[in-house]
């Protein structure tokens, strides 16, 4: 447990696996010491980039576990959970908080439609089954439901509930909920969106999957963002803007895992249904990381 | 197991669940009693109304064996899977399988979109999984993926997939579905769509949540059908309409649960986030099903 | 003018094109005296396959003059008008009405979005500007509005909203639209929804695009379901059911025209930006053509 | 004609109606008068907020002409065309540009969905009938199209395409748009997009139906950005930010016209179907219009 306000660059970490489905630690150790040693101000399994909808709850557990013990409390983990029930996703909750994790990422997929008030009693159920503090995560391409403002009024009110990630790519709607709510949830930028204007209106850090294989990149982005340089930052994001558009294009998981065996980090294939990145795929993959200096060139 | 072709009146079993989310076994087992006295062609456990994507495993598990074994091989069982990785799914029906069931629904939740290609490899390793007919069931509303006309021509080789349950609503794709695919896929009705529509085109029954608690009326409207009495199934499918408005507009296993209390059942409530129906909900529900004549009016 | 109920089979007529994008009224002429020897039930000119939102006001009158002219009161004429603004829909439906039609068909295109109280103000107001029956029109997909049943319930309380026309191919909603209205409001089938089955729950006929190609078949379909041949009527619409789903695929006013001229009568093609048929369209529709016996084999 | 570049702060000039739908011409000159006075550096008549999709042809001429003369040559007037014709189109630019406008906004409503090859040769056809520049307008939301960044890569070849205005609010697709194409198209922001960050990524100005009513805090944020103080300018972004919300939920038509109404133009109400803002709405707008600053407090 690190006891400090989570900021700065944190890797969604892909979770490498077998072809038959089980979790590679030695990989996710190496990829975690790597990621520390370029300087991440925090690491984030089991997010979307960590395929966690689709991993059981024994790799997941796993996933937390090698992570926490690679990290050794020299920067802050929150680990995600993904339960589509309330009592599962409280279950989830406090069983991984155990684990020695610094924060929760509270992500709830979903099927039926899900209202203002049954959203609400979710997460706060969610969070006050832990005492750390707790990210609120929405991506609402991928759900049946989305975070009002009102909604993340009510939620701000729970004392652990301290961070926002919205995956909406709607900055409209982040400018919406940062002039409600003020400071009284800290946004995250995410890899949809752009993290750039993110930290212009106040964002505190950035989430991210593609960070796995660009992290010089990202913290530099932040720095320069951090120090008020933005003609500058603004550079810096338009040139990783051919990165960000190729990882929405190819599927999200697929790019990562490709990027860092380019690396040589040996992190599998995602789950199936999801689809490994095919030739073309890689290709285009394999030029945009040289361009912005992540491979040899 | 129950050896033969599937047809009829299939309701969608709700799962009884205490407060505490645990199978409520015996509720259970009467309900599959008085369903199949009142004449179901067969059980449908663990579908979307049974709230298959929020439970766990092991409610899962016990869900399917009680439902085996009151059932007693009067009716068939289809049971539901529900799994977002193709292993997990894999896995899920085969032990489905050896519980003793005599078909699987195969439901696909998601949270990454899905082409064709990986649609289709993920029912044909289903269907592969197991020996027993397999349902196919999409329900583009809640899913990030549908099955193409072309994605079920292929899927119809596997020789155990043999049956799909369409929850669109969309009677043009149905109409596309039978003139591409003829005989070699076998259309089950489902809840949101209109039931008379999918037996005038050839569909071989209903798979339908309403069906516990309107289970007489069901089978009048399959059975009238069926003797080609197509004006008198289209005024008893009018009669019967208001309850599936009620029923999309209010949740629909929350409105199953409720209507069975009202029957006798005591099965509970869905499992939050799913939220209960409110009192404004049971009065109309209860006026509903007085109308129908599923409650003494 | 026709003073009776319309029903049965009103082909929507294509708007014939220079390619300068004057109105070729012989080939309409021509059309409409071939569909009415052919033994359609009614004319309608100026509905979406009749390109209506891409046409200037003066093109639009001449296309009524000449359709009426031609029909020479031998079957009614239902006309569209199409304007965004609620004067402006009035004073066109009111000139429209002068050049003696049988009724009007009410079209609204639309740029923002509208609620319930708007579109029933919009509709009044067009049906207040008129004596003759109005159809009411909707097609969600490419509006921004939709008629909810309490907005139609409200409409249909104005004696002369007669019919309703929804394109929307949702029969879930055309259920409950009977089933709360009644016969207060007539129904038309559309081109995407099935015919055969707002046959089956009272629908009075079909307005339909594709009737300018195949106007046999269409009537043929008619006049089965309206015997009560209900699993005739189903072998029939299945047969044609390759031509909507062609239809649907190249787009409607671009299938129509190019079937048309196929068929020996220059109607040229769609204004741009709209598209013209390509070759491969072209070929797939040929053969679906001669597979229904639209075309010589 | 004013012959530079333009930027900064274009106001969406209302249309001022009369009950009747006649343009009033006194209150439209008054209020370009004062427009120009507060230091706007062009305006934008018949754009979405003047509700170009809803007038006929007379009006919006009358609209140019009286927008043209009280402007006096003092600021450019880039004027809206608005039709769903490629041969309207071209014919509405080609009549306004001889209005003495200085450039032609081309927005296209849309019925049947276009593809990039329909759009680029639409956009492309209307470029090709004036002399003047161009700027085209896209609002998803509104339309059953888009520009894809490949298509606009294909329209910035036209040497009189300068400008994009996407209203899309989608920043990612802003991204991809200045980085793939560069200074080839130069950006406007909207009125639901974010300017702030339009600003920083290079946007050159921002078209803005609010900026009728706050022209000088919408010049004040565009010359805070321009000279770079960054952090100052969000603080400003973040204080006008309650007025977008309001104007986005009240309809944006609806809300300008009431605001000027506020402040002393008597600018009339939207063209029916559109609403005129309730007396809740009202309250709302004249409260945020005084927190801003643009009513006396």
């Amino acid at each position: 447990m690190v006891a400090k306000a989570f900021k700065g660059i944190f890797p969604y970490l892909v979770t490498p696996l077998t072809e038959a489905g089980r979790l590679k630690e030695q990989p996710l150790a190496d990829l975690v010491e790597h990621l520390i040693r370029k300087g991440v101000h925090g690491l984030t399994p089991l997010g979307s980039t960590g395929e966690a909808p689709y991993l059981d709850r024994e790799t997941k557990r796993r996933m937390v576990e090698v992570t926490v013990q690679a990290a050794a409390e020299r920067v802050p983990v929150v680990a995600g959970i993904c339960s589509m029930s309330t009592p599962g996703a409280m279950q989830e909750a406090a069983e991984t908080e155990k684990l020695g994790v610094d924060g929760i990422l509270a992500v709830m997929p979903s099927y039926f439609p899900l209202n203002d008030r049954q959203v609400v009693a979710h997460f706060r159920a969610v969070a006050r089954a832990v005492a750390c503090p707790v990210t609120l995560y929405t991506n609402p391409k991928f759900q049946t439901w989305d975070f009002s403002v009102d909604a993340l009024r009510e939620l701000a009110e729970e004392p652990n509930i301290q961070y926002l990630k919205d995956a909406s790519g709607n900055v409209g709607k982040l400018m919406s909920i940062v002039t409600t709510l003020g400071d009284r949830i800290k946004l995250f930028s995410d890899t949809s969106s752009v993290p750039l204007f993110v930290f212009l209106i106040g964002g505190v850090g950035w989430m991210s999957g593609p960070a796995c294989v660009i992290p010089e990149q990202s913290i530099a982005l932040y720095e320069t963002a951090r120090q008020g340089r933005w003609e500058e930052a603004a550079a810096l994001q338009k040139k990783q803007w051919p990165l960000n558009v190729a990882f929405q294009r190819y599927s999200l998981s697929a790019c990562v895992k490709a990027g860092l065996e380019m690396q040589g980090f040996p992190v599998g294939s995602p789950m199936p249904p999801q689809k490994q990145l095919d030739p073309e795929g890689r290709r285009a993959l394999e030029k945009i990381l040289r361009d912005v200096g992540a491979l040899p060139s």
